[in-house]
């Protein structure tokens, strides 16, 4: 048996995720229908984590046990011909027997870009959100320099998760302001269901003014989603790579 | 009656192109439609020419003539209300009475992406070529010299053009190598039905050797397509801007 490791770069407009689900196509299950030919049967490939539906990756990472002794170059090009063209594996290597996607990841960096200008390009259009309003991009730094650090994130967590732990590490949330557009990259060890998106949703309400920065502080030791801003749409959002 | 110039920027995936066609909606019929409540009644919209189907634009434009006195910005946020996403507009000034979007154009520039990676990036995959074969930039270049300057350009038109004149002035073919991408930008005073792809089909087929870059000179003379190399497929194509 042999362990690889895939890095995938998809755009996750048509997708109900990464996660396989009932109610239409993921990225996991066309990855593991790729697969087929080559296993013999539908192998189970694990991902570094879910993205949500509309969420896009340069860099997402999957791993899988196989026994096929084909070399990874040509376990790329044979992928690569059965996927969609939306999704594409950028490379493939052998790993170590007991490399694990999901469970050897130390980290990850997201990045999302919000669309300042008043009209967006056709072609930005699946991949950012647009959010014109006039935004203090100093007060967005502050709060988001609160963010930095060991925290409970429990209160910028989807309603629907199921963590247990909700404590992480957060080495980075970055705002560039290009002109066009304001670029966030959130740097961690982990992330809770939608906690990137709460993270930038709350920013851009702090950015208008709905918050000051210090109350982040407080959405913080709430505890509780309600406490924390909106959450930001998906489509501009995108796992940039994962660690490891 | 004021005549309105409008900028334009388009995905052309979706459509039939810039044309108003019985076989699918086109980017004209989009723009006449939007403008339609404003005006009381459809009217006609100029471009400056047409696109193909699945070419884009960056800077396509339109012009035409209205009697409603609503101010040139309301104008602009209005159609793009009204437009789908992939269509925006993004400049709306007034022009002189005999401005005309086609004819009083004086240049055009188009640009043209070759992916050359084995790779495409799911982000690409609608505004690029994909055409991974090594190929001899040196000698598209020197082919694509010959281009610039006075030519009758019969040899490098569709078909089914109905040009009288076929004489065009190319100022500028430009091969550019980005390491994943060749980027050949084509200026000139106007331009051929296809006359942009056939240049870059045939540029391809001299960067793999089936053509010497001299052999241009006689594909120019012999005023017959067939002469000359392949029609380049239409995604990797943008009309970057019109000149006046």
């Amino acid at each position: 048996m042999r362990t690889l490791k895939l890095t995938l770069s998809y755009d996750g407009t048509h997708y109900v995720g990464w996660q396989r689900q009932l109610n239409g196509p993921s990225i996991q299950q066309h990855l593991e229908e790729a697969f087929a030919p080559l296993c013999g049967d539908v192998p189970s490939v694990v991902g570094s984590g879910r993205t949500d539906a509309g969420v896009h990756a340069l860099g997402q990472v999957a791993s899988l046990r196989v026994s096929f002794d084909i070399p990874v170059v040509n376990v790329q090009r044979a992928l690569n011909m059965r996927l969609p063209a939306d999704i594409r594996v950028l490379d493939v290597e052998e790993a170590p027997d007991d490399f694990h996607a999901q469970f050897s990841a130390t980290g990850k960096l997201y990045r999302y870009r919000i669309a300042t200008t008043e009209v967006v390009s056709p072609f930005d259009r699946w991949f950012v959100w647009h959010a014109p309003e006039p935004k203090n991009v100093g007060a967005m730094r502050r709060a988001a320099d609160v963010f930095v650090g060991r925290h409970d994130f429990a209160s910028f967590q989807g309603r629907d998760s199921d963590a247990e732990d909700t404590v992480r590490t957060i080495t980075r949330v970055d705002v560039r302001d290009t002109g066009r557009e304001l670029v966030i990259d959130v740097e961690g060890d982990g992330f809770l269901r939608h906690m990137v998106r709460i993270i930038v949703g709350t920013l851009a309400d702090v950015g208008v003014g709905h918050h000051a920065p210090d109350a982040m502080v407080a959405m913080l030791e709430a505890r509780r989603r309600s406490a924390a801003g909106r959450t930001a749409p998906a489509a501009g959002l995108t796992l940039v790579a994962v660690h490891y």
